[in-house]
């Protein structure tokens, strides 16, 4: 495949470039090869005409590598992609955003539990420490502390918070949670914030706003700095837990299942964790094949929903979560959320303890979630991608106020066109205190030129769509950051200007992961990239 | 008295912005004279000259009038010194951070409750809504909504949040709560956060992330922007609650009460608000005077403490907090807070319902409190001020550890260095999650300019020597911000580097907040101000 480099960048530089990196971290961390690169493909790539992907890729082992990685790209007019463990799938995975850049791989080299310190509730960790890594460094040296996790285990703790990830647990907002940065900026310099920048300073990790402006927020799904470290708190392990799902026969019960919900989630009690709330294509998904359920072609018939849920005795929607603490209080409280819950006409309560995984294919989700919601980091839901042939997912994630007839309307709005576009509508809402995640995954076919640009099509008339109601995203597809940015578009577009400012004055020469969220540094703006 | 320019500022040119300042916000709202500008002086000056105030004030009505001032500031290189209520008390009061800058008065006619919803728990505030107001908000249209409030209720919720203030309730981090901001950024532009970036958005104060970049921390003890709205989340009033103190006989219990304290507390419970560990000068201060436990020179002797605790039946140290819920729950809590403290040798533990505020003067820091952390603004705190003639105080706020060798290791470099310059010892530590704000009160009578001078020196020293230990401060005095600031100075100032490169690239003409947490637009870098 011919070599696919940055646009403007001359063959020489690169190659100049390219033998600097060499240089600084050494022959075999860096690579050119297009089979080597594959690996910074985008998984499910979208659109008839996948855009190429990185040029090269440089591992670095330390903070003062990627300072000199940082200074020969600003020397040669190198655009870096800077990605810890590349898992960002459904939104790109590890493929840059700017054809050619090269990706400056994080989590190869830098994979360290810096520190994890029991007694307050913290560790401090390189880029590449996957939740995995982590679990694991945990159970053996500190096990009263839960980790956090998403739904998928093997990406980078501190690449999921900087993408404002969320998990399951209490603890479900990573970014809330996120207490001190190391991080080169685009010109080489290297900072701390919080009480990082006080020098011996025993509480980095402690307390996350230091003293003057708090910048950390600017790091986040950003292109401002590569972070080299980052701290983040850890919820201590409860005595007990019981994992639990409320199953909700008909789609049109969203409305009344989020008006029960919300009370019981504001004051985090008795609705601790992060509930999420899964239609039944997505369980269904994890444990089956598609044409068990159907075999033509077209959206899933009603006849194939029903189907699904009389096979698995789920509903259409089905609500998870976790509650914790000593026996008596989980008793209590999963009394309270069955009492409220059964108010909706067919809705069934089990607890895992209550279903065998064993057994019953439609209590497999109840259990994955209970090792979740227990900090135990799974990979179950990657069957899903199994559910259609070479299968992929591209993420549709608008934020839904916590009201019933709102969220409907939302999700219908999604379903219709799903249906339209003969994509499954795979959704889930995750309850944070005051707001959902929406997160509709359409699952395609990723050989099949066709469905790849189907979905992307789709995708794009949502945003719009959905802009034009007043949601936005909260998180998107490479492909799909430059339109997203574009409907946060208040008083002219000022958000935009904001940030292309700032990324002007620290990245004078646009080097840092040029296009992440919609924002361009002075050199690539204006061309369609 | 004469007039006090800006540096570098001509008067043809003062005069000129001043009269186009009249014409944008009306001749009433625009000031040059003297006596009205005093309420904009600190009212807790420090050093021996008192450096000069405002040269104006100027009170805008509305985003569009913020935007006007603030162009017409870029076109006569006028400094501005945006406030809310101005009662940043202990830190600088109203006063502006360099000598002559125009204070914009925002709480004068911006203190519009623009949204209050009950159901989800949030508030859209203007900057000089109160506390008081808030509060008297909530009663008449959202009486199940509780405030959470800082020690005085006169400030502004905007302004308190803005500059990183805590309360005492379960929401007591103001910055964790805050959900999106309207800014006048330092050229004139207007810019929303958050989803408030979607035009339309039903989530703008129920998200705060948004998408892309999170840059409201930017905006927190800065000098980058006016801020003309913003969004704050507020939690559902609870069916009950009791107040307790915890009172400690000895100094140096403090190690004990921290080590017990810590685990109780990360978890949210049984110590579910920001509980306050507040020592005997500091209870004893808004009672009584000074002159009633000791008469000669000196730092207050052991003798005097002792007479205070005793008239007062509390102890050297006295934590004060709430547990709310339901019956059964306080109950279960307050017996859990009661047995871990009670293992401190000559430990007492009173509830709210045990002493009579009316009888008893030990009891109305307990009763004050009980009502603070029911979300009922006071100002009963302000009595302390009374303690020494013409009272005013400075805050000392160091970051500390939740480690009780640790706590009582920077609370004797205190008390030491404070009887070694005869300043009274008033000090709290307001309990975080895994830090504490030790906030040291320094008491003096603002008449005495040698008193004046040796607080400052005291101040001066305590920093250079918290520093020295790995201490940081997370707020400071106007006086001293430019010293806090070059404290955060890892890896050779990376972090005031990086504010800098920020603020010109928004600031071009330095026109806002010169100074502000230490940090300079380039138009005043290096001089001496």
């Amino acid at each position: 495949m011919a070599r696919a480099l940055p646009p403007g960048l001359s063959e020489q530089d690169f190659d100049a470039a390219i033998a600097r990196f060499r240089e600084v971290v050494g022959d075999k961390y860096v690579t050119t090869d297009d089979g080597a690169l594959a690996r910074y493909r985008d998984p499910y790539p979208v659109g008839t005409e996948v855009p190429a992907g990185a040029s090269a890729a440089v591992s670095p082992e330390s903070t003062e590598q990627v300072q000199q990685i940082v200074r020969i790209a600003n020397e040669f007019g190198v655009p870096l992609s800077p990605i810890s463990t590349g898992k960002n799938n459904g939104y790109g995975g590890g493929q840059p955003r700017l054809p050619g850049a090269v990706v400056v791989n994080m989590g190869e080299r830098m994979n360290r539990v810096l520190e994890v310190n029991e007694k307050y509730g913290y560790a401090l960790l390189e880029p590449g420490v996957s939740y995995f890594d982590l679990y694991e460094h945990l159970q053996a040296h500190a096990p009263t502390l839960m980790l956090d996790c998403p739904d998928l285990g093997w990406g980078s703790v501190v690449g999921n918070t900087l993408d404002r990830g969320v998990g399951y647990t209490p603890y479900g907002d990573h970014l809330m949670w996120q207490t001190g940065l190391e991080v080169v900026l685009p010109t080489g310099e290297v900072m701390r914030t919080g009480m990082g920048a006080v020098p011996g300073s025993n509480s980095w990790q402690l307390f996350q706003y230091g003293f003057g402006p708090f910048p950390d927020g600017l790091f986040t799904q950003s292109n401002l700095g590569i972070v080299t470290k980052m701290g983040i708190q850890l919820m201590q392990r409860p005595p007990a837990s019981t994992t639990f799902v409320v199953t909700f026969d008909q789609e049109d019960d969203l409305a009344q299942v989020v008006d029960i919900m919300f009370p019981l989630r504001v004051n985090m009690a008795p609705l601790q964790n992060v509930p999420v709330l899964r239609n039944i294509i997505l369980d269904a998904g994890v444990v089956s094949k598609r044409s068990e359920w159907h075999d033509g072609e077209g959206p899933l018939p009603p006849e194939a929903i029903e189907k699904m849920k009389s096979a698995l005795n789920l509903g259409y929607w089905n609500l998870y979560g976790t509650v914790y603490g000593p026996p008596p209080i989980i008793d209590m409280y999963l009394g309270m959320i069955k009492d409220a819950f059964l108010q909706v006409p067919g809705s069934k309560f089990f607890t895992h303890h209550d279903r065998d995984e064993a057994t019953d294919r439609g209590a497999h989700v109840l259990h994955d979630r209970h090792r979740i919601n227990n900090g135990v980091p799974s990979l179950d839901e990657m069957k899903l991608l199994e559910f259609v042939p070479n299968g992929g997912h591209v993420c549709f994630s608008p934020v839904s106020a916590p009201d019933g007839t709102d969220a409907l309307r939302q999700a219908k709005m999604v379903h219709r066109r799903a249906d339209e576009y003969v994509k499954d509508y795979a959704a889930q809402f995750i309850v944070g205190l005051r707001e959902m995640h929406h997160i509709a995954l359409f699952l395609y076919d990723t050989a099949d030129a066709q469905a790849r640009q189907e979905t992307l099509n789709l995708a794009r008339v949502l945003i719009d769509e959905a802009a034009a109601e007043g949601y936005g995203e909260y998180r998107t597809h490479n492909a799909l950051m430059d339109q997203v940015m574009g409907t946060y578009n208040w008083g002219g577009g000022a958000l935009r200007n904001f940030h292309e400012t700032v990324k002007d004055a620290l990245d004078p020469n646009s080097i840092m992961a040029p296009g992440k969220s919609g924002i361009w540094g002075r050199k690539y703006r204006g061309q369609d990239l």
